[in-house]
């Protein structure tokens, strides 16, 4: 639980991908992700593979929710049959944050004309932050140095703190 | 009800928090809405205090749409867990209009990384025009402003009218 | 359907009107949109009319999603009682496009404020994509060519292909 600032904030990287879970592909989006998230000071857990499938996404999202102050996913955001990860986002999330997503296709839309295609949201799950990255190694760190910034001031908020008066540059660089 | 076109429509501002509703700290943001929408030639009611309860919520945006052209509310966007102002407004409104939402959080971006999180959104009831703001002063005016221009816009063409031949100048500045 | 890449994708015009259904205003719209298509290098059909009705709307989507790689559509998108195209079309979508919609108002926004209240929304039925545009004529064609790069991209997606292996400028310029 991210309320003993300035420890740093623990996050979880999950990566979402069927060829990726059952070893024909080799997950280099995960391991990306997780570089980033421990440049910018988190102290990361993963990445773990998860299946293209909605249910096991949602349990993995609930049960990492449970202990992690941030959930990050990387894959199934895009409108092919299998991409299912912004539904169980959707599913396991009270609040979502459409401001997060609409960063993430700006910042894309510089390298892709498929970002704009992305489905990637963002929301909360209790006092969780769930981000949903693209599945492209590429995709998933541009997408994600677009909110990395926003991420502290919403852990911040998200503990329960005051966001005026919290030191929300000590958390990420411990 | 904005049928008596160019006279100036009617508006209601609500501020929405437990703190300002028990008189433990002053609304500074209602007041500067509200001196904003009169500047803009709207006749203004309000602030009102609300506290942040959904249902009461619902109740205040429902009873002001019924008399009033525009309802706005300033405070409880943000994702602390008592933050509900966005669901009570999805709640009332059938329509929500995405396009205030996303300039409000444009123009804020440039003053500070929060507004980025703001969950406020913009819809209707009805022939009213719902329009949620941030809680601070200053995100609040600046989110106001994003849209000003619009509100008149959005106000002749729910009171039944041509927008292609009112002359949307004339009510906002009588 | 669009699997036998590179021949030319199929896409069908709607124009959601009721004074243009009824004859009393001609269709200036429905052909704009089509005249844009076909210089783009679809195949198109229609623009067949369509009256405000969200289950005649609902049926005519349904019926040419059917068919057809790409549906568009252009009228019934404002805030008027009577638009109802974006109810209909998130009805029949199993997923929404938020890109697309963002783009269009940002590429309106640079000609009419009127732009941020379209509530015109993009997604997918199946395996087709359903656009829907603003039904002024200069509105419709600004908004289908602030997408226009994006549709291949989506329907090599749809159809199931590999984004980064097939030619996505063959299709729509044979």
């Amino acid at each position: 639980m991210p309320s003993h600032l300035p420890q740093p904030f623990g996050a979880v990287v999950l990566t979402i991908s069927d060829s990726r879970t059952r070893g024909e592909q080799q997950d280099t989006s995960g391991p990306a992700v997780a570089a980033s998230l421990q440049a910018a000071g988190f102290t990361v857990e993963g990445p773990h593979l998860v299946p293209d499938e909605q249910p096991q996404i949602e349990a993995a999202l609930r049960n990492n929710a449970a202990h992690a102050a941030l959930v990050v996913t990387t894959g199934g955001t895009g409108i092919a049959p299998r991409d299912v990860t912004p539904e169980a986002t959707r599913a396991v999330c009270t609040r979502i944050l459409d401001g997060f997503a609409e960063r993430m296709r700006a910042a894309g839309a510089r390298c892709t004309p498929l970002a704009a295609l992305s489905r990637a949201i963002s929301g909360t799950c209790g006092r969780t932050l769930i981000v949903n990255l693209p599945g492209s190694p590429e995709g998933a760190v541009t997408s994600l140095e677009a909110v990395l910034d926003l991420i502290p001031h919403a852990l911040v908020l998200l503990s329960g703190a005051d966001p005026h008066t919290a030191s929300v540059g000590a958390p990420h660089r411990p």
